[in-house]
């Protein structure tokens, strides 16, 4: 056993999206290798949950990536967006904005439009109703909120494409760990919300990114 | 030791809310006996969780006492309502509407007035907003809901008064039992909202009528 | 207040499907009024959860409802299919089909083809693989599983289309209710896994229904 | 989307209480900005969770800003207090007084009376009996406890107005971060406590608000 | 092997008190013959959870046994009770009775003196302090409650001696199956109470003979 | 799609022990079904959780099948012992035995032999004792215990075997459903337990047999 | 209110244990406020979870006080011991020293003997049977165990006292937090085990203090 | 009481494999007091958990000792390995990759042979395929996964072997600390997976060598 990792270098090819590098459970070398592996092919690599300063170890050594840092995000060949269709991300608070630029970040890597839409929790309801038609008109919807997590069932009400909900970890007591917002998004009363792990920006902005492109 | 029970009969004077007999955890004759030693004094008795074989026996024995089915409360001498406060007491499904006829019957058993809006979810919130100057001219709001109980912070959002929020018990899978419901209100960003236990109708409608009495 | 529910009868034209009438938390008669007022438009009509006896009370006073026993689905006014497109349905055990049959028969009234691949689990994987082909030609995939749920994950992994997965409340001990179901696919480190409440079929139905059709 | 937050500034005029800015989810940067945007009118500006750092920026730059370290309350504008109603507020250990001024901060910047009555747990229960004239005319009561959170319950059977419960963090083993503290609250025997999030200060401070104004 | 169990005869000897036989994992058959077997020797017999069907086959074929019904209680061999101390048990509500009389009656057949307090909850304290004196005197105290359990740290603040905490499975919603009332006794902020499984009266009988007799 | 499953033929050939028909999920036509199936091959047939009435109709139609009613399983085409190696099946309590005669008719089906050793539980540790012998000189061990599940561990402590650990779901208040003695085996000292679900003698059974062949 | 605590000194003379000053919530300047209020009174003074730096400033300041560091207990004040009645202290491992240790100073300091028995758990059973004769001649045993907790059941199988149980939060994965130890030693199958809250060495103590003094 | 541990120094006898030091809850001194105890006797030694620090000064102190970083494992007296079997040691990712060498090293320190396969999770099963006749041939296999812990099952199914599944605290969201994983091997439904503790390699570890050993 030589080293650590055994890519799955044709899951671009199989699924149309690249294997993400998760950062966090790896070591900053073990990452820089998977990096120097991945880009010996021309598709996009997405690393996630990457602190500062292993962003700036990264871009020093591969020139061609870019760091979003509100999404905590490197990114090396994104694909070139086109068309006209896009993907709402909407959060509830500011709270919830990393999380939502991961997955807005991801699906525009991907070659995908997004448009965001950040706080407009339901608390003041009347912020959400001013972005009705363009809620409307996306191919589908990102919400991604913590404590109490209503949203998501209240956009998924006015709209007819699908809610793909991220339950996000801030809020404090019950709400702490993003719990409340994962068992509320997962009871939604409206049956066009699914679901993706606490805090997984990610997974939404795969998922948003294949209905996307099949629409 | 020669009974199962201490009243506490004064009670009445010493809150201005009588003691529930809770009838799930009694036998028929503890709750008889209790009814029996309470009717002495003109006080309101409620008898809360009484299913329909055990309020027959109550109404034989006891004619002044008069059944709530839905609500599945006894109540005796009840309260003149006087005034023009009332309490609205709001569902968001059909399934929660037992739990809101226990606050709304126990509310108006103290003479309280009573506004029922019954099954306006958030996954139609439009059915909501039709009722946006009732809801604002209560004294207090009684939300019960169960599945993702997002209906509390909406509501909460919109008005100057305290919501007090009932998670229900109905739902299925992760909503089961309503623990779901129950921690959507605890964390609702609407600062607005309390909360009591899952399908206490009735302390709801002991809080709002004490808020609806000292507006 | 003169009756237990609101209708909201717009929502097949706001959204491009209907409410469902969640008959577990209601009395029969809640159920039948229900449907009385629904019928009066060409809308499809769809009853989940109904069961044997409640179905032909159903069915004996409206003569257009069809009754679907192993999904306890009362359907009337379906859509008709049409398109090549279709949705893959997919269980890991015999235990799983009852939610399956719930998510097949939602999307089938509402116009979509489905192809059912049942009792395909992890434990014998092999048997997954005769079916690679109908798999990856999908519009989207339904899970249903529980158990451990690991069929998710794997499925996910084979197919560049999104996995809407359903846990299922089948199993014993920690498997219980569903929950470790839930986690594993809520966990899945395949990215284009979503996930609905644990026994619902009929979001997964909605969801699937929505993808195929935008295909 | 220039900026990272929407402020709901008729919050104010439409429910008598500013939107709080709850500090621990939010850089330096935003919660300075959002001051900055919500100063421009003449309502209470009321910030929560402030360290001791960020206070001091707040106060450099705000002049009108006032920090109250024990409750990590910045306040700016606060209303005059006027009339002679007040609040009780209640703690049963000195650990929990961080989370009552919370509550007491909260109220009298919106113009309430407030009385602290601290340290009178229910394992020297004579303790509490020296204030009970205090405790029953009140216009409401808010009891912050931790561990085993049993003060609530005994001061709601004493008085006849609302009591709010907040649990609070502190305590170890199975007390640690206030689970057993809500659930006791929940669960009270006594039908006039309502509750609220663990550590919501805030919260039970603005709902105590609203009831002692409308008395 | 020919028989289900393996007698620990010598239990009595050894420990004081008799292995006790909990009826409701087992069939009738193996309670009868496991009586039939420890009758042999005069020591007494104590079977728990055992309802009026099997107590009846159980009276018929032993005609030493008594059966105390609301304890579901056989006892065999009783020992005689002698000396002036007693152990006080305790309910917060007449729903607790059940688990107390289960207390009550395994201490009074090893030969205890017991004093019965029941229905003296905390939504009345008033109730409890009446018995100030009889609880002081007592060798250790049984405290039974469900519900919010804070009757045990509001006794245990008042005497010096041991209470025994028993949380019982009486409640509903978040206090349902008692853990609402076990959490609170063990985060008793009282350092004298300690606390067995929910609903097990026996184990607090067995552990107040021992103080009891060793006093 | 013709038919609820697709049978694991090959399983028995792949891995040496067949795919157990487990009855509970299933309808009795299905179970039927899959044995009518399965028996066209001489391989070993077993299905768990058979209820009697349904193992009356198994035995009915199929003159091979024998059903272990303490063991609540079918057996068909068992294959023959042989050696001397054996498997030590344990439980703490009467209780236990049948999870414990789960595991040990699926071993004997499969051609162990199996020493059953029951009743032995920590309350009494000198009954374990007496086994000594018999325990150390087995091929592996089998411990079937609820309430806390200690058994496991003193059993690991004494041998140089694997012990396989199956809590059970016997127990009251926090023992209910066997997670205390789940988190008791996961957590054991001895380092030589593993464990498998709450209530899965079956699986126990088979990694049993596993061991126990390779000897 | 001028402070923040409330002193309860009249505990010692009417419970005849003082309460202990539980540092981890309170500042260093509340604890030495607190001691300098209490050490008026000749009383014994008992401050648990004292730091290495809190603890060298109380010397400093109060010269009668001793710390004692692997049990984290400053005392000043302590009882003398006599008579020959003992307590025992027990641990399963290394790791639950602190807490044991916390349960010996705290009986010490009122005046007990106390003979510690450490690292017996049941992985190597035997190790705990030297011990036999010392166990069973104490006046109650404290056992304090993490990881499984198992050995609380098998002391209590052995002697005839009282057993409290103190769950210890050492172990790691499921164990971690000592929920698994509680729920073991609640499920106890040897009725004379009472359990406290985790890691709550003091209370264990104090009610061992309770039942030594009284035999 | 002079020292804080007892050592079961019997136990490589007694049970072919020794008692490891667990570092975590133990101080520095400690663990190499009980180094210098052991070191006496020629058995192999074992400490886990063993952060870079304390590794030093114990290779300092004790110069046979080798230490295995990605292990976190200390090891003096390793066995000889000898015999063609060995144990495959797979992990789904290469966060798992510390768990699977805690098992592994432990493995090899008996006198194991023991094969890696590592990063084989089933987002890309392909990757697995590929080791089939790896992990066939194998005496047993340890599976180490976090996340949804899927692999366990995946490869019980195509083995003949006992699969020992170690669920990792790798994973974020729902995922932390491992309970998804725990609670999908624990599901599993191929009846040859078996459980420990989660990041419990060590135990893992210890299992395998008895099975590889008994073949």
């Amino acid at each position: 056993m030589k080293c650590d990792f055994i890519l799955d270098t044709e899951r671009f090819q199989r699924q149309g999206f690249p294997e993400a590098i998760y950062s966090l459970g790896k070591t900053e070398k073990q990452v820089i290798e998977i990096i120097a592996n991945l880009i010996k092919k021309p598709n996009p690599i997405i690393a996630t949950r990457v602190e500062k300063n292993l962003a700036l170890k990264i871009k020093n050594k591969f020139k061609k990536s870019f760091y979003f840092d509100k999404a905590k995000i490197i990114v090396i060949n994104p694909l070139k967006k086109n068309g006209k269709n896009y993907i709402a991300v909407i959060t509830a608070g500011t709270s919830d904005i990393q999380t939502a630029e991961e997955s807005a970040v991801t699906a525009e890597s991907l070659g995908n439009n997004v448009e965001r839409i950040y706080d407009v929790g339901v608390a003041g309801i009347h912020r959400l109703f001013k972005f009705n038609e363009k809620i409307k008109n996306a191919s589908c919807v990102v919400v991604c909120a913590g404590m109490e997590g209503a949203l998501a069932s209240v956009v998924g009400g006015l709209i007819s494409k699908v809610v793909i909900g991220v339950p996000t970890s801030t809020g404090y007591g019950t709400g702490k760990g993003g719990y409340s917002a994962l068992l509320t998004m997962l009871n939604s009363c409206s049956p066009n919300v699914c679901v993706v792990n606490i805090d997984n920006g990610f997974g939404a902005g795969i998922i948003a990114n294949i209905i996307n492109k099949n629409r």
